[in-house]
Order: C-alpha cells, then structure tokens, then sequence
C-alpha cells in the first residue's frame, strides 16, 4: 500500500491517478473485505494498547471531495475500535469565533491527547482547498500556509504524535453517480445539499489545489497518501492496511504489570 | 424495563436492590444476546434519523462504581451505531482549570448539539458521589446541588435534549471478583488502580450517596433508572431497551424530500 504515499521528491499528477485502480485486488472484492475484517481487529487491539500505554498520540486526517468516502471510511474504520479511546472531529465551515481566529487555531484544539486516536473529518487543509479555489484570501496568504501547516505538524510529531494524512480520490463521474444514488433514495436525500453541484463545477480547480497539497504537504513526519476511492472495499482496505501497519511499526506496549498485584489480591481476599 | 426508573414518589432502598436480577430473562442469556443485536440495529437506526433531523439533541448519563461496566455499556451500545454522530465526555479527576470554575462548567461544555447523541461517563454525580464521600466540599454546599443539577438538566430538556441517566448497580462481591479478574489478565492489569482499592472501603457511604442521588434528582425530564448490572449482557439488554424506546418515542424524522430534487437530477445528466 505504500506505493500510494505521496513522494515529494516525484510530484503527483491527479489526472494520472487512476481512481477505480484496486491493486492486486482485481477480481478479489470478497477476499479483499475478508483480509479487512482482520484488519479491523488488528486495529482495534493496537487501539487498546495504545489507549492503556498513554503515551502515543495519533492523529488521521481526512480529506476528500464531497461524496468522497470520508464518512464511511470513518464508520467502517472504527467498527470494532473501542469508541472510547478515538474521537472524530469535524472541520464545516468555521463559526464567526473560529475566523475570528487563525485557521490553526481552532485544529489545535482538537489534536489527540495522550493515548488518544482522533480522526479529522476534513482538516487544516480546507484553509489552501475550498479558501484557495474561492479566493477567499490572497494567493500571497494561502501559498505561505503550506509551509505553515508543514511546521505545524512538524511540532505535533515531535511532540509524539503520529500522523497519517489520506486524500481519498474519487473520479468526477463516480461523484455524479454517488449524487444520483443520493437524491433518489429518501433515506439518503438528506446528505444532499444543492451547494454541492456549485462546489462540482469547480472541480478542476479543486484537483489543482490538492495536487499543491500533496506535493507541498506530504513530509517525513506527516505523509500523505492519495488513496483510489471510486471502490469503497478497496479503498477501506488500504486505509486500513496503512494504518495499521503504522501503529505496529510503533511497537506499543501494555503498560508493566503491577509490582505488587499479590498484596492487592491478598487485600480482596482478606477483607473483614 | 420500566420497572428500573427511580419514582421520587417511592424512594429507592439501594440495599434492596438485587445487583444479580435477571428480569424475565432467567436461563435465557442467549435469547437475550439475540434480543440486544436486535436492538443495536434499532439504536443504530434511530441515531441516523436523529442525526439526519438536526433538531433533537440526546443526552446519556452513566454512573457506577468501579467495574461497574460504564466502558463495557459504552461499547456495546456504540457497535452500530455511526460514530459521527456520538460523542463520549468523561468526567475525570477536575483539573486545575476545571476546578477554578463551579461544578458545572466543564459539564455545560460538552453536552449534545441538535442531532448529537453523547454520552457522559461520569457526570456532574461526581459532584455529590465522590465529593461528598471525601467530604471535599462541606455538607451545606452539596446539599444544594440537587436542587442545581435538576434545574440545570431541566433548562436543558426545555431546550431541546432529551436525557436519560443509568446508575450500573452491582454487588460489592462482584466488584471483588471483577478486581481479581482484573489483577489476574496481564492485558486488563492496567485498569486496575491501587487508589481503587482505597474507594471500595468506602462502599456504604457511596452507597448511601447514590441512594440519595436517584431520590432526590429522578425527574420527569430527567428519570434515573437504576440496572442490576452484574450480568452483563443483562445490563446491556436493560440499557438498550430503554434507549431505544426512549428514541422510539420521540417520533424523528428524516428531513422533508426536496422540492426540486429533478432539477438536481437533470443537470447532473446533462453536464457539458
């Protein structure tokens, strides 16, 4: 799965991205879901140890264009995860205190803590995507957030959080059928939201922006990955893989057992 | 399930409340098992609708002693459910921050928005449970506070939320044999905290200090119900029933179809 980690020495092309690609996977969906159930376990026992440790932190963004997968990768990822240790947070368009304020400011206060999993539902990174595409400050303020959120991050590894950043990328026209799915199921129809056929005729220019996001954005210390999305089986599979993968390259550890559980079993079993 | 909710009108006697209660469902955990997977899919359901609605917020409280079975409440109940739409609050030892301002400001801060589903594990109970037993505040002083808690919680109602509050009853003998279970399971030792210890010889008081919280805060906007909870899969199926017709009752729904969804329709198929 690494061969979709953003390598910032060989620039990505968004539109050599093959959206419908699924690896070795071609012909294999069930196999693949099968190999994810694992992995869902896999996860949710490296979420414990991380979550008892207490000293890790982890942080997962995600972005993608609307109808992009974010939700479900979320709801897929997190199945067997204990929801007590992961906390998702979700970036809308900033309140009227949060613009009050730089566009960090807000992020910051969300970043996990100690032992903690935190997931961001969008990101940091709206402010050089929808802020850059609709020109909502100057090319002069968004080109100098990349090396902003660079040292932002930067500061938060160093500080002992691992982070992992995916683009999930799905093709213009799988987005269409996806709206189409929504607005004729009445169960669906509610995630619709008109604005959203606004933000698609804008899509080049939002492929232009996270191709920058990418390029200039994915570091040692917080890669990005640009993951196919057009097939949710695969694209759940790879999040997956990576993180997990990620989390065992950490080699958590339960915290050390008790000095004196002896004398604590005795007390229980002595009580007047 | 009905039978569990704290009627201030008859005082509970917690000494006679039987931890090991089965209900009905005496010989029957596996049907009770079947019964619950049932209702996790209901509960799911119900938090979509409420989440797709954006006007009803949800609150849950729960409360036990250690090994109680808040976390393992928390778990089960979440299994379906979309974790977008649900957040855990933990109430833990106040810091110093927290403790420069009243009781209920950390509180206050994180109850449900329209559409959020959270959970507290632990409370502002903290506040007249664990404070009164080590006498942190004088007696004048959180004497006062169920006549606060009940306010504060009915301005909440009024305004919107619908709260649910589950005290997790079990004996102290089950506490014991959770201890050593605990004490015994290299992966669970690090749930054990020496200080516990110093807790459960406090039982009584503790017990007395719960008895007083269900009579004196059970309110129509607010009902305590207190599970026996030293069956776990029979705490689960009491909680869940509760939540679920609780959730059932409130008659959410999914935002009304849009006017114009052909309009949506036609100019996705007739893109350029």
């Amino acid at each position: 799965m690494r061969q979709y980690q953003i390598d910032p020495e060989k620039p990505v092309k968004l539109k050599k991205l093959d959206a419908d690609a699924v690896g070795d996977w071609e012909g294999k969906k069930k196999a693949a879901q099968k190999q994810f159930k694992k992995l869902q376990k896999e996860l949710a026992d490296l979420q414990e140890i991380l979550y008892a440790e207490q000293k890790r932190k982890v942080l997962i963004v995600l972005q993608a264009m609307d109808t992009g997968g974010k939700d479900g990768t979320i709801r897929s990822l997190l199945e067997k995860v204990n929801p007590q240790g992961v906390r998702i947070a979700n970036f809308k368009v900033p309140s009227e205190m949060e613009l009050a304020h730089d566009y960090l400011w807000r992020v910051h206060a969300a970043i996990p803590a100690k032992g903690e999993m935190v997931i961001f539902n969008r990101s940091q990174y709206e402010d050089v995507l929808v802020v850059r595409v609709h020109e909502l400050v100057t090319k002069e303020v968004w080109k100098k957030r990349f090396d902003q959120i660079n040292a932002f991050e930067k500061m938060l590894a160093e500080e002992g959080t691992t982070i992992l950043k995916f683009y999930l990328h799905i093709s213009k026209d799988e987005q269409k059928q996806r709206f189409l799915e929504r607005l004729a199921d009445p169960k669906k129809q509610w995630k619709f939201n008109p604005a959203d056929l606004e933000e698609r005729k804008l899509w080049d220019a939002y492929m232009d922006a996270y191709q920058d996001v990418l390029n200039k954005t994915s570091t040692a210390w917080a890669p990005w990955y640009a993951i196919p999305a057009n097939h949710n089986w695969y694209r759940n599979l790879c999040v997956a893989s990576i993180i997990v993968e990620t989390l065992g390259s950490l080699q958590l550890k339960y915290p050390s057992p008790l000095q004196n559980s002896n004398q604590y079993i005795d007390f229980l079993n002595h009580e007047e």
